[in-house]
């Protein structure tokens, strides 16, 4: 490597005052990321004078918010202050008043706002009503960090569909593992897995097809060895979504003892038998969801467009896609990834042998994706490639 | 990313003081690196009272090293302190004096050594002296890292073999660029390139196949940006190696007019056709070394044993393979990797289009290659992810 870069930060930033407190509110936000659905994840801090006077984070929609929080943690220490927002107060009524006459109320006479409600009908309107009492406003600080810790939420308030991460944990040579299913091989380290598990916890749902559910039967649940986190996950509202044209999930699966809902996606056709697996499965708790569908070489796929816009219909903001090579090919080819995750794994396990994720992607010439934004998190011998696609 | 990711070094250690020392004669032997080949790169503080009052290098096989350089910059002041040095010092006479001489004629009372010599005839002498002389004595501080520098010098010194790295630039789904000629894709950005160029300047060498230097003509140099690092580079003794069994390298090569030796390995049969096509390339200045061969699926296969014991009997003491998929699956199915890195690029092109590296890897089932000790380095939405092999 070269002379420094065993001494570098990989994300390495300056920052200069207002940043360094909206990089702590940013922080507090992260407290409540996976929580808030589908409410934003938001910090506040109040500083006066340099020092920091009261702080809080948003933990549960229906919760008081993060400015309110922080403001009553600084009390008479407020006035004449300066609050730091991850997201810009709100001006309306929700399930609890609006932010901005707090913020007016408790005599603060400056807000540093990372950035603007992304809802086309309120945003800028509490900054507006902040400068319009004599209150100083700045806002855009950290913006960039701001939109990716409520990525997310941003994409769901805007369109109504919800954020796709895709997930794959990937050999070097891009093998999931082996073709044949004779020797189980795990190839993600256990520090990997629970790294897996957290961005697991920050969506709402993890979908996967019947195909995984059937050679794997997963759980799909969230293991984290953090002392709360286990009882944070059991407070979630969660969803594993399977794609499963032909209801072939079998009733005794995992999904169905884990904490959190399932929900299957078929194919809109049915046959007796088909309508009988229905009801078995719906008998366990499953929602079913009947889908239009293609028949591509003999399979039948379905419409995903119908079932994203469905996921957004029933509130799931953010859907965690772990991806064979079939679903993974539609997924990238028909644009439903907001962002992908690769894990790294120290292995080639050659092509002859190897289950390549890559194997169905046959794009025609020049019809490449590029992705960017690319963010590194390294674990032991694995890596986390995280990067942003940017479709044509 | 998990809550904290972006504030973490990716490579954190904490320092007692002893490594802080060594640490810094680390970096300075880091300057030396790629320029004092056969020799391995040395950096050498003297500390007095916990000062520096003295440091130096090795710049160059035949100049002086990193101790004698250190001890005459701290002069006087050496007198009672400590010696901080990356290797252990010399006790023979080579082209220098022996650096233990100097170290006890300079009063130094204490050495910090990081790793012992590793010639197996000289490995501890210089510290037995040094402890024999009542001189106190420290070894294996940081050693890993002091092994890691020279781990090209390291090999060659004790096999009489090249260490091979092998560098790939891929997209996210393992492909070199399209498989046809008719639209070139640079993958890699500049940025990445510059990089790939500095692991270039610390090896001695670089190996391409016939094929790749006909397809792509490359010019096989060291192309840095950086005031005094062309320079160095033309001072520096450097071989461009390709691997043509017939001998089809065009005499109008951009190798041939770039910096350094070329050296060109072809199987060691002959027609009229091909002693007229070495004679040629003789002219262009070209060594040809031939070799024996193997016949594989039409194809002749150069002996790569022989290659690289050949490489190493000329000194070449480190080397960097840039293969195409036959030359990788050739290196990587025969064990000739020390150290493999992968430059990884943000693009996905499929299969169907795209040149796939690990196309003709084609393992028996379970016979995977586990690489381990990662280390990461990020530049924009490129990765260089470099790791060793562990073979069976």
């Amino acid at each position: 490597m070269s002379p420094n870069s065993s001494k570098k930060n990989l994300n390495k930033h300056t920052y200069d005052k207002d940043e360094y407190f909206i990089a702590r509110a940013l922080n507090l936000a992260k407290k409540g990321q996976g929580l808030t659905s589908p409410n934003p994840a938001v910090g506040a801090v109040v500083v006066k004078n340099g020092i920091i006077v009261g702080e809080g984070f948003h933990e549960k929609a229906g919760q008081p918010h993060a400015e309110v929080i922080a403001l009553n943690n600084a009390g008479k220490d407020a006035e004449g202050g300066t609050i730091y927002v991850t997201l810009e107060p709100c001006s309306h009524f929700g399930k609890t008043p609006p932010c901005v006459h707090k913020i007016k109320e408790s005599g603060i006479k400056r807000v540093v706002s990372a950035i603007k409600d992304p809802n086309p009908l309120v945003s800028g309107k509490g900054l507006e009503y902040l400068l319009n009492n004599g209150i100083e406003v700045k806002d855009g600080v950290l913006s960039k960090e701001a939109n990716r810790i409520n990525e997310i939420f941003f994409k769901y308030i805007t369109t109504g569909m919800p954020f796709i991460t895709v997930k794959e944990a990937v050999t070097l040579d891009g093998n999931l593992g082996y073709k044949t299913d004779t020797e189980k091989v795990y190839i993600s380290s256990p520090k990997s897995l629970e790294y897996t598990h957290y961005i697991r916890f920050i969506n709402d749902a993890v979908m996967i097809s019947a195909k995984t559910l059937i050679k794997d039967d997963p759980s799909l649940d969230v293991r984290i060895n953090k002392s709360d986190m286990k009882e944070k996950f059991l407070k979630k509202r969660w969803t594993k979504i399977v794609l499963d044209s032909y209801l072939n999930t079998p009733p005794n699966s995992k999904i169905f003892k884990s904490h959190g809902d399932v929900l299957i996606f078929a194919s809109n056709d049915y046959d007796e038998a088909k309508v009988k697996r229905k009801k078995q499965l719906e008998e366990k708790g499953a929602i079913i969801a009947d889908v239009y569908y293609n028949i591509k070489e003999g399979k039948k796929l379905l419409n995903l467009e119908y079932v994203f816009k469905k996921c957004g219909e029933l509130k799931i903001t953010g859907i965690l896609a772990e991806a064979g090579p079939e679903l993974f090919s539609s997924l990238i080819k028909e644009k439903f990834c907001d962002k992908l995750i690769f894990n790294v794994t120290p292995y080639i396990l050659g092509r002859k042998n190897g289950l390549d994720l890559f194997g169905l992607i046959n794009f025609e010439f020049n019809e490449k994706i590029n992705f960017s934004d690319l963010t590194v998190k390294k674990i032991k011998d694995d890596v986390f490639l995280s990067y942003y696609p940017e479709f044509a």
